[in-house]
């Protein structure tokens, strides 16, 4: 596989997006598509939508809205001419009761007439950035997953909707966390700016080489860790709403949208 | 009443609100508690209230979401420690099956229990920014109404909301747009950078001189005509949507928040 996603990686998005729709490619989409803005995918019925999108915007940091589809309809169409939120995802976690139950490449069959489908930015695009201007991604450098870690961050209630922060950790040398929070201030639909920098107790973090999520770092001596809010707040979030039947894409496999990952707005013109 | 709203402000927020509360200040907010968000308000029930807030994510620039009630709760907690959403806008402009039919300085009697607040940034914000880096606003020196205008850029539907966006219109000096286009940047909750510059034909605008609402402009010859995406679309999106009742802010009569102007994110921490 790891010969595939090399070919991947060279591959046009119209050529990306047909393979995954045809389920042929059901891996990550780190580094794929590059320029392309990812999302995470949130899929309820139109009865908790309404609360979902005000959970949304009352926690803007780790759930940044970029698209919302019509009720019933699996077209994004304000992210791409032609996705499908259906079968576009590589992979998707569905989740019954709160308890993740199937991982899936394709939800047709699962989709219903009362379904609302949610994007949210993700970190990849301020990753990008930051690459872009030389600050470097040891996640991405050694081929592991982000760390992530729960936090006693309150995120705001709307309905069943609620708990507390997730965040990412990256490790930044001191001198470039200016330049950090800088650029980042620039992605507010990915995450924005860091939500703690150098001190993990302040958050509830009580050891950072035991992650809740993703793989253990490296703690170099004269890096500082920074913390991001993170998009697994949400799937947090609808754990705990225990919902009969709710879809995430799969962590790591996100919805590549058309739209350019540097723009104001994540919005293609009417 | 003028020397009343030079007193005014002088006054620090409490006080302000307090006044406007009791309809003892009935007058606009520009120039009143500088530094505090303030905010377009528009009031659905709650059998609209998913597809009106589809509609503002797929237009975030005339529609830029800061906040947003529980259904029938007019508290906006995110945006304030005690703003009742009722009394604390100086003057409302009722709709009833898409015609404005009164400008209420209270909405108590009007509020149901299905009703939903939402509140939308304004310009107010990167005035305030621009002037501070020494880009005059014509209009706010020479006391006027900013102009706005209707144009033919469409906007993306969502239920039965829909139209063309409405912006405003300021002159800027040819050496400034680049200043101006950066720092509207970071104000992607206050319209963010200009939709258009220098061309009004080119988005339906054919007499810069006849503007829709507000004073007609001053048109140098050394400076540019730039235009904003604006809060008025909304107004203009549900008097076509005619809902049998609707209610918003009246224009420059605006919702002042307790945020920072200059946030990130317009929500208060919990």
């Amino acid at each position: 596989m790891t010969d595939d996603y090399a070919h991947l990686r060279q591959l046009a998005l119209p050529d990306l997006r047909q393979r995954i729709r045809h389920s042929s490619w059901r891996g990550h989409t780190a580094g794929l598509a590059c320029g392309y803005l990812q999302a995470n995918v949130v899929i309820v019925p139109e009865s908790q939508a309404l609360d979902f999108s005000r959970f949304c915007q009352r926690n803007p940091k780790p759930c940044p809205l970029v698209g919302v589809s019509d009720t019933g309809d699996p077209k994004m169409r304000t992210l791409g001419s032609d996705i499908d939120v259906r079968s576009d995802i590589p992979r998707y976690t569905v989740y019954r009761h709160g308890e993740a139950v199937d991982t899936p490449t394709d939800i047709r069959e699962l989709w219903q007439p009362d379904h609302v489908a949610f994007a949210l930015g993700c970190s990849f695009t301020f990753e990008h950035a930051l690459m872009q201007s030389g600050i470097a991604m040891w996640h991405v450098d050694n081929d592991r997953t982000v760390p992530m870690y729960r936090t006693d961050l309150p995120l705001i209630s709307s309905g069943v909707f609620g708990g507390e922060m997730v965040v990412s950790m990256r490790t930044i040398a001191a001198e470039r966390i200016d330049d950090v929070v800088r650029l980042c201030r620039r992605f507010p639909l990915a995450h924005g700016v860091p939500v703690q920098v150098g001190e993990p107790d302040a958050i509830g973090i009580r050891n950072l080489r035991e992650p809740d999520w993703g793989d253990a770092p490296e703690l170099p001596d004269d890096a500082v860790p920074v913390f991001w809010a993170c998009g697994v707040t949400t799937q947090q979030a609808l754990i705990r709403a225990a919902l009969p039947l709710a879809i995430t894409h799969a962590p790591g496999h996100m919805l590549i949208s058309d739209v350019d990952d540097q723009a104001e707005v994540a919005v293609l013109p009417p």
